[in-house]
């Protein structure tokens, strides 16, 4: 965890950089049917690396706030009921950008990367102004532009994250959810070996948040299971003490 | 949780802005001395905001990554022998710099964060380039210069989030230390309630990575304390798991 850098003297006299700022948007969607974990992509219809698969994004305009720009370019790509942005991480390396030359005393690129997570079945994608646009199963991703791919796995990473210690999983679970799907989302994140079934299930039951609402779903062969939904109520006392789901 | 978010269509014509990126370090220490929480302040000596407190921070130079420009101003305050910084949150609203002018098309000044903990004992301050610097006690920072009390909120949270959630504690206590130490150090960060002495002890001594050294401290009147040491490798295997502390 220490890290020590050694200072270069030389930079404390070199003039300042000036920047554009972008923000790239990581949304990340469940196909709960196929058990998949998606990322949206867009395609570029410009150089630097045109045809290549981006997230999609945007640079700041005049009397833009970060996270203004963010709800822009998701605006722009998706509809979506419910939508929550957070910010993600900042990446600024000098050269991330080839619009910067290396050797040159010119404008760099700031990305400010914004983490969403949406419904699948709910969020629309809107194809205005790209050459394409999709959602990619995580494990399918191709190379990306830019340092993209680095700023999809620090989103990933905030995901897992966010499963292990909030209640972002009901955000995406239809209103009633069997303890089967809870455990299928958990799993189809975090992978098969996060837990097994029967610890989650006691673990859950016992965090105290999860109503029993006495419906029965029957699906497949089996016998038919409980229905359970998200008791915010139960829940608010909870909600700023350090905890953990799985 | 959910947010909606208007989108101002003329944004999207209007120009990109143009930025200079600084980068300013929310230092925390714990005085254990004392028992108080302190942060970092530089004063500053230049307009604007000119003798007023403020987060030490500098602007990002020509090929200067964001990361070593918050190495570098942390170099030039304090000497110090481990030392980690992480990145915190970008502040970048329209204005938060008056050196913006409200109406101008001129350049914007966006903050990138950083967070650290040092060991107080550990830490030389080096007086070098400003009019002041010092160490205050969080619950008594003054009015600081910009935005920097809102990054400071920001940098506190994450402070006692990381002490809930990761063995962060253990890089500022002494090598060897007493469990009331270790308490001493919690309710300094996260207030006298965070949990009592009994329930704190039974759990920090369960999760395993606590050795008696079988020395003793005795300190005051009562019968001498066991001295403990974090054991890195049986932390090893929970290092990637969810786990809480308190």
């Amino acid at each position: 965890m220490h890290r020590h850098k050694k200072i270069t003297d030389s930079l404390k006299n070199s003039p300042l950089a000036d920047f554009k700022v972008g923000v790239d948007n990581v949304i990340f969607s469940v196909d709960t049917a196929q058990n998949r974990l998606m990322v949206l992509l867009v395609m570029r219809h410009d150089e630097p690396f045109l045809d290549q698969w981006c997230l999609p994004g945007t640079l700041v305009r005049h009397g833009e706030s970060l996270e203004d720009a963010a709800y822009r370019i998701l605006a722009e790509k998706i509809k979506v009921e419910n939508l929550y942005l957070e910010q993600l991480y900042t990446f600024g390396d000098p050269g991330r950008d080839p619009r910067e030359s290396p050797s040159s005393f010119g404008v760099r690129y700031l990305s400010v990367s914004y983490f969403a997570l949406v419904r699948f079945a709910d969020a629309q994608l809107i194809a205005n102004g790209v050459s394409g646009i999709a959602w990619y199963p995580v494990k399918q991703v191709p190379q990306l532009a830019f340092d993209h791919n680095e700023i999809l796995e620090y989103g990933y990473r905030r995901l897992r994250n966010k499963l292990e210690y909030s209640p972002i999983a009901f955000e995406v679970l239809p209103e009633v959810f069997t303890l089967s799907d809870l455990y299928q989302l958990y799993a189809t994140v975090l992978g098969e070996n996060f837990s097994d079934y029967s610890n989650f299930r006691t673990r859950l039951l016992k965090l105290g948040f999860l109503s029993d609402t006495g419906l029965k779903a029957s699906r497949g062969a089996g016998r038919p299971a409980s229905l359970y939904r998200f008791d915010a109520e139960a829940f608010a006392p909870l909600k700023d003490k350090p905890l953990v789901f799985i």
